[in-house]
């Protein structure tokens, strides 16, 4: 186990009703920008409820609305301004993570003199952030309990993910009920992206066993509570337990004192930021061919491993066998358990022309990853996925 | 899942050489009061190496040494009376968790007019503490990194648990080189303590999915890493995991939004109260006893499955002899890996007088327990472990 600081100091109000938590917002000061998305809170009723506590505490309340899935760089800049007119104490984002990302960023840009681009392609440029709460509506990327933000430039296809301790939120809200309206596409998604950050941490070259253990506990929710979720909209115990084991697969815990590097991620990024693809579906193609290149000699216990512990394979089984069954399985639960369209093909990406540059990007946000990722291994895996 | 509130502010600098953070305690003031218990940190070289830290850092270092396993009411006042008469800033315990749960309840005291004992018996009276930093030196307790502290009262055999937010270490150090010198008993009885905190939370009315499989990883951490500590005390995966493991047991993820109230932890408490007996050995006795109390046709499922995911039995084997399996593995660990004597008589408590007034007392400490605990019924577990 390597050196590690842990440091997760997000309070977690979660459950039905702790909305009314947002009145603890004054400890920050008086004037909250609320960042969203598009009308989906509205029609909810949350942002009335929002609206109602916050001005209950007297807090004075400025809007940035329109955040895109794949939130981009444009309305972050229009959140900074926001801050920088009105000279705005703290930022809540009611939100999937796209939302959350945006308002970190946000509260990034808006102690930044200068382009908040800046702050994504550079994140030793955050030296200070107001303080960023949010209210979770969408159980994914676990922005609401971590220090990262992913923000896209679509006029460059430039699509970066940044961090610093000071986007940690203050407070996040997890409401299970807030995700009974979450769509079955985005029900899946989210739950292959919290698998994918699972993985990220879990396939790794130094590991802590207590982690590993930590990593199969959540992978175990989302394979029993995703398809339950994805059925039965409305079942809570399935909402609740996979709203929190997103914020578990990415706060912190899975990978300290582990030698992680990401790889899954960084191709995934370059597939939205060059076709605006779902997030969570790009990860679910991409990973079991991802699997298939990685699994050889040197990784094979690891995959036996993760047969026989995520998967209940027989662990009297042939390694190698169980390895590769393990593989099936997880592209299996992707396809049937959760109907996502396992080829690329499927999401619009319809001829490979872009696959040697997007491939040359993502070799550089893939570095140290698990099993070395060159370009030429990059593009054979979007060829595969094709 | 019930509605929760998590909240775990605490700083962990994890690894070897860590101890470098204390220079971060000038965050909270000038006068530190340095609490430790017997010589074994001189022995090691940790209390030189603070020192050098703290007055490398411009600290004034105060000291309240002495502190006993199961600590004592006597060393708290002493502790507080220091802290009131020299204007001390934060309390650093360098220890176990007897010292650190010392170190919190004099942090308390020092701003409480009147007797750290009501702090005690009464949390509610809990309403400031000094800054807390610790220094782990012993796998077992958690109180590293939760808002608990347990303290004794001998010359009225009372042993009683209290807690606060406030008690929350701000910043703690875990360098399990620190516990290479554990002995082989403390290390058994660690591994006991960090295993009971984890079936507190494991076995309980209202479960989370999530939590519970969290508490297998932790469970199985323990399994894997305790005897090897126990056999190879140098070896530096098994601390860090057992050590990573000790606070994970109870800093407030394995219960949050379940329903947990303790139960053998409250009987503990007694025998430690009249007999000073070592906690995780009193821990590790009584539990098999308690389990099998506890096994019925309501519970016969929960201990199935603990059978299956934590001690790898046949998930294809009758439900009721795969948890009564589970229960004898749990005995045999217990006996024959971490060498635990395993009965009361063994451990010094020779005559059964004191069954009747332990167990009316602990009956109160265990109200709403996974089963119902009479007194009864604990009168009849402190015989079968007798």
């Amino acid at each position: 186990m390597y050196n590690f600081t842990f440091n997760v100091p997000t309070r977690i109000n979660f459950g039905k009703g702790q909305i009314s938590h947002l009145s603890e917002l004054t400890e920050s000061g008086s004037k909250v920008l609320l960042v969203y998305g598009g009308g989906s809170i509205k029609r909810a009723g949350i942002y009335d409820t929002a609206m109602g506590i916050l001005k209950d505490a007297g807090l004075e309340v400025f809007e940035l609305s329109g955040v895109e899935p794949n939130p981009r760089i444009e309305s972050v800049r229009r959140g900074v301004e926001l801050c920088k007119a009105n000279g705005i104490d703290m930022v809540l984002a009611i939100g999937g993570g796209s939302t959350i990302d945006c308002a970190k960023v946000v509260a990034g840009g808006a102690c930044y003199n200068g382009d908040a681009w800046d702050l994504v392609i550079d994140p030793t440029k955050i030296k200070a952030a107001l303080p960023i709460y949010s209210v979770l509506t969408l159980a994914a990327t676990g922005s609401e309990m971590d220090t990262f933000a992913v923000i896209s430039d679509m006029t460059k296809n430039e699509k970066w993910g940044t961090g610093s301790p000071l986007f940690q939120p203050k407070m996040s809200v997890l409401d299970p009920t807030y995700t009974f309206t979450v769509s079955q596409k985005q029900t899946a998604a989210g739950t292959a992206d919290m698998m994918s950050h699972t993985f990220e941490n879990y396939f790794t070259s130094v590991e802590g066993f207590l982690q590993a253990r930590f990593c199969e506990a959540v992978l175990k929710t989302c394979i029993k509570y995703g398809p339950i979720a994805y059925n039965e909209p409305e079942n809570y115990e399935a909402r609740a337990n996979l709203m929190w084991a997103s914020s578990w697969a990415i706060n912190g815990t899975l990978n300290g004192g582990c030698g992680v590097a990401w790889c899954v991620h960084p191709m995934e990024h370059e597939l939205s930021a060059f076709y605006d693809i779902t997030h969570g579906q790009g990860l679910a193609i991409l990973t079991p061919h991802w699997m298939e290149f990685a699994l050889r000699d040197e990784t094979v216990d690891k995959f036996y491993e993760y047969g026989v512990n995520v998967w209940n394979l027989d662990p009297n089984g042939d390694k190698w066998a169980v390895a590769k069954e393990a593989i099936a399985c997880t592209s299996r639960f992707f396809k049937e358990e959760l109907h996502i369209p396992m080829t690329l093909r499927e999401v619009g990406i319809t001829t490979q022309d872009k696959f040697d540059i997007m491939a040359e990007k993502a070799a550089k946000g893939s570095v140290g990853s698990y099993v070395p990722l060159t370009r030429e291994d990059i593009v054979s895996i979007f060829k595969a996925a094709f």
